[in-house]
């Protein structure tokens, strides 16, 4: 795993980042999320990666912020104030960055992900939970609202549902963060890795560039009004119905045989 | 049944359609696009009709659009990239269409509901399932994204549901499919007719007028800011108090006697 | 309980209103919307206040409006078109009131909340029931659309199930109003009273500021797009960072330490 604080590793289109400070328990410290925001600008133009997977080395996933380094801050002349408001600005922009990469992330996430580590789980695109791993937006039991990761959160689950653990820092545990739409799947410990593989994997063998097309497409509706979304929609999709391996996609599934899509 | 592709069969104020292509999986031709909208064009002005059905005849709901039609269309000029425009704009306006239209629309599903037809259940106003029945916006197996299935889907079931349905193309099974919001009942296969006819006659008992209206503001209303969404319901159900038969209907209630309201 | 049509009890920072019109089903008169909007606004700037319980005395939690006195306003001259438009407006009022208060407002709710007694329980923050509870808007039962409840319905459940709601007229129990999302908790019902107290003393414990000014964000940035909800909540959490308690909070918990809030 070396000393690096985010490990990368490809393998068949599958990118995999593993936030690595464990000692720490993945916090989301200024380095991390320097490395996080590398990262990410290197995928928006790699055109090799066609799916990315987020996972923490160690016993958990993410548990937020890094509290020790935030509190250094307070040293400068503003009290940190300055630095407090650049920091809430890059973190969201990691945020928003995971959503605006072409690729699909998948978080995988055990032990715990609170704060600003459950907020990098609503962000991802889709999420797969060991059973167990407890799902808090906690920073209201030391006096601190999240109020950033509220944004992703209440973009993934009901609105009572996230009130609540805003207010009462609760966690709840992988089945409920499934019924409530902040996890796709819940699997045992030991199959973690494999099942949010085999998601990845799945992702992988579509058609890249519908799969990308589609990305986009998903969340510049989503906020649209009905008609502005259908229209927009439709354009993204004739453009897609002229590309060549869509026609040899759709000719393959009429003829009963596999696409041949150069790769 | 008779040949027509699209059959209308009416009866104590429920216009049940049928899909009828069954060879073709019901799929969403010009023609029974074009028939779907002459009869949403008919129902706005209807009356008469309180409840709509939309309905398969064969072994499936419906499968989405007709991928044989669309691949002729690349023998155009422009290899189809104005008929494509048009298609998708004529398959939005048919969604939109059934929200707009002033009567309840209920989807009666069996078998498989994909890609067009998943956005089909989506866009109707409740949606009752067999057991079993499977849901999917799957094109994105034959290398195109369901970007317009994508805009119905995306407003009825939570964000990383959605997202894995539509860069996966797995299918989702009634009973999940309830659970996420995209349908409202799950009954064995021998029950479907009875329970959608039930929910229809239900809804079909309401005074007439309260229910249109009320349909009408409920998509006026969802994508509103609140305050902007009460000044819109406010108004609507001031006009509403002063019917004749609300009137009528409130002092029956307060009476404990059946409302006397003409029909 | 006196003969007040609204009852207030304060204790240890959480304030417990009661609709008092037991026979009546706890109907909200015009005098008992006015209570509430006073309640409100001596909330709005009690600083002792932390939380607030609303909760009906008698057999139900609410039955919505008093379609007695409704009726009686049919006699002015215009039929009452100007009394129901300040009605509505009024009721919309004390419901966005409830959300506006900077303090969480928790539901206590059993036996049967209809129409606006169900549009209460959609806009208070977060919601107990008790088993068995019934949740309807079923105001089209009697001629008369729940339009304004639906404004709060439709922001708490997925649409398909808030059509249902408003359209059939039919109840949805407890169990099934958590699934959907609106209710957090369901208890049995010699449970209800002490497991919402114990929810609204979590809430209570926590830090005063922070938790007021994590609801004003909540609400500010829910209905905003993405960049925007993140420029929003990043200046709350700056501001919430610069405060002295926070300050306390992080080093407390940093040090294994409960923290020294004044209060």
């Amino acid at each position: 795993m070396a000393d690096e604080i985010l490990v990368r590793a490809d393998r068949d289109g599958i990118a995999a980042l593993t936030l690595n400070r464990p000692d720490a328990l993945n916090a989301l410290s200024d380095d991390l999320l320097a490395a996080l925001s590398a990262e990410i600008a290197a995928l928006e133009n790699d055109r090799d990666t066609r799916v990315v997977i987020l996972r923490g080395a160690g016993k958990v996933f993410c548990a937020g912020h890094d509290l020790k380094e935030m509190q250094l801050g307070r040293q400068a002349e503003d009290s940190g104030a300055s630095y407090f408001a650049d920091l809430f600005r890059r973190c969201a922009d990691v945020m928003l960055g995971l959503q605006r990469l072409p690729q699909p992330v998948i978080a995988e996430v055990h032990g715990i992900a609170t704060a600003a580590g459950c907020q990098l789980v609503a962000s991802c695109d889709m999420a797969v939970a060991a059973e167990g791993t407890r799902f808090g937006v906690n920073g209201v039991n030391i006096g601190l609202f999240c109020s950033t990761p509220m944004v992703a959160l209440t973009r993934n689950v009901p609105r009572k549902v996230a009130f609540e653990m805003l207010t009462t820092g609760a966690f709840i545990i992988a089945d409920r963060a499934r019924e409530v739409g902040l996890v796709n799947h819940v699997v045992s410990h030991v199959e973690l890795r494999e099942k949010t593989l085999d998601l990845a994997k799945t992702v992988a063998g579509k058609l890249d560039a519908a799969v990308k097309i589609g990305k986009r497409a998903f969340y510049d509706q989503i906020d649209l009004e009905m008609d502005a979304a259908y229209a927009h929609a439709a354009e993204v999709m004739t453009q897609n119905m002229l590309w060549r391996d869509t026609d040899e996609g759709i000719d393959a599934f009429l003829a009963k045989r596999k696409p041949d899509w150069a790769r």
